[in-house]
């Protein structure tokens, strides 16, 4: 044994670099080999996890903060879609040998700082070495009243299509970021704000409680709005009708799709919105607008839920858009 | 959209393959973007989530039903030490693009097998491309009484020191793969007993009842039994005396030991055993084994902890043993 009692790399480096973001009693400070929660009672979970490769998912030089940051909230987004609270993540992280201390502080920095201001604080994991590029997967789970989940099943005729914030912002700011030239005529403002939605969703977890007060069926659009509703729409055995002047852009998105119809494409079908996509039956829609905006989050209907087998259309100048690709796959 | 309606290549490789693993009514077919846990009442959850990375903690050309039990089962070890019965888990798997699907369909066949024998269902997670080694991550989570999870602090002066099951078989499977003569004089059986048990954790489960009803402190042995008892004491503030000669060895490593003495120390100190070494009152020594026969596994006494702050020492011949490296660490 070493003179440090026992401590291996890995023992310091999870003492240095994360046990400062297991601030919940049941994670023990990570000096155990499983953390405990003690659901409240009468409350469901929800679970979600979501991994991300460098080079995939992100670029490997996007600042490591910022990683961190959105490998934990994808997964806050799909708590809120659900209608779940946040109550805490366990993250593995494969490291490759040529990462430094100095981006693994700056990484857990950008975590520590979410899982304070979204309340999801860290139970456990792994730190691994890997060969590849770096990989993150975070385990999340939130608390909901038993019963309460809201599911992608479960839209009815009538009901209304709501989505939040705006759509295709980040699907935009990836082309910007992957395009050599600067295509639209976008000032140097309306650029960082499409590139930063890219490198950083919002997920709408203040719209939680709202979502499962009064949403029939309900996701989060991660893969884009068309294919992400057409699977909301099948799940739950309807149609719909989207009325594409409603979908909701940023001004600078608006600007690019004035300048280039493609980029409203690529706006409906890209991906990494992180927006809650839901559906509301029509006498609870006043309500549901109502606690939005008490929750001090942009709801806006964009359509009806119709009955149907087939995709929703994307009504527009009059007419169903065609989409060259609905939704993203790694496959 | 396509004539599928919108299913992607994504949709389409988990509705053939992880579906039919997604057993529990909370994980919806994996057709949602969460699942939801029903926890029972008066029961804390246990959480825990271990990274495999291919050529790191299993090798490339291992078959992929034994790759995918071991990603399961060394969560399931972790549960199994900590006292708590399986409950589910979720899977985050990054493929590269040379994987198979007839290896991705023995993968799962492997997942499932054990899903159903430790009563361990899918909940979810998330398939992504990665340009790097094929990385599987699991988080588990199991069930126990509120507030009985064993920790590793806990062990007091006088108690029982147990393993289940054999230590070492593991660590030498490694060395007899990675060698490339075949020491130690064993058979052909005594060689496939020790791969076959670095190949394949069998985690002790059943005993996971006795654990929280006797046990002061405990975890599982997954990094060498040296290394890891060390935590286990300086968690608990107390040292241990282990007498060597009965740390329960198999015949197969009996015999590497009696061949060659370095065989002792990899052994005590290589991983991947996933044993439950767990300490008992005396009082209760006498309970937990009859308890531990009732389960049907194998436990062993090999020591007592002692007051002090020094790691344990393990009495052979008359002498503490001096340990080259005493734990595996990645970093």
């Amino acid at each position: 044994m070493s003179a440090a009692a026992g401590e291996s790399g890995e023992d310091r480096l999870i003492a240095h670099f994360f046990r400062p973001l297991a601030t919940a009693p049941g994670a023990l400070g990570l000096h155990d080999d499983a953390a405990f929660f003690s659901p409240p009672a009468g409350c469901d979970l929800v679970l979600t996890k979501d991994a991300l490769v460098a080079g995939v998912h992100f670029f490997a030089d996007d600042a490591p903060g910022v990683v961190a940051q959105k490998a934990l909230r994808v997964n806050l987004s799909d708590l809120a879609a659900k209608g779940a609270d946040p109550a805490g993540f366990l993250l593995a992280i494969a490291l490759p040998a040529e990462v430094a201390p100095a981006w693994l502080a700056a990484f857990c920095e950008g975590l520590g700082r979410d899982a304070a201001a979204y309340g999801c604080p860290l139970y456990g994991g792994d730190t691994v070495r890997t060969p590849g590029p770096l990989t993150v997967s975070v385990t999340a789970f939130g608390t909901l009243p038993t019963g309460s989940m809201v599911h992608r099943a479960g839209a009815q005729s009538g009901d209304a299509v709501f989505v939040t914030g705006t759509i295709g912002d980040a699907a935009l700011g990836l082309l910007l970021r992957t395009s050599a030239d600067a295509p639209w005529g976008l000032s140097a403002q309306e650029r960082a704000h499409l590139l930063d939605r890219y490198l950083l969703p919002q997920p709408r977890n203040p719209l939680a409680a709202a979502v499962r007060a009064h949403a029939s069926a309900g996701m989060d659009v991660s893969d884009g709005l068309v294919g992400d509703f057409a699977k909301l729409c099948r799940e739950s055995g309807v149609s719909a009708e989207i009325d594409v002047r409603l979908v909701p852009l940023s001004s600078a998105a608006r600007k690019a799709v004035a300048a280039d119809a493609a980029a409203l494409d690529a706006a409906l079908t890209g991906g990494d919105d992180y927006e809650i996509l839901c559906t509301v039956p029509a006498r609870r829609a006043e309500e549901f607008c109502a606690a939005a905006r008490a929750a001090n989050v942009t709801v806006t209907a964009i359509g009806t839920i119709v009955e149907g087998n087939g995709p929703p259309r994307f009504m527009h100048r009059g007419a169903a858009m065609q989409f060259a690709s609905g939704s993203f796959s790694h496959f």
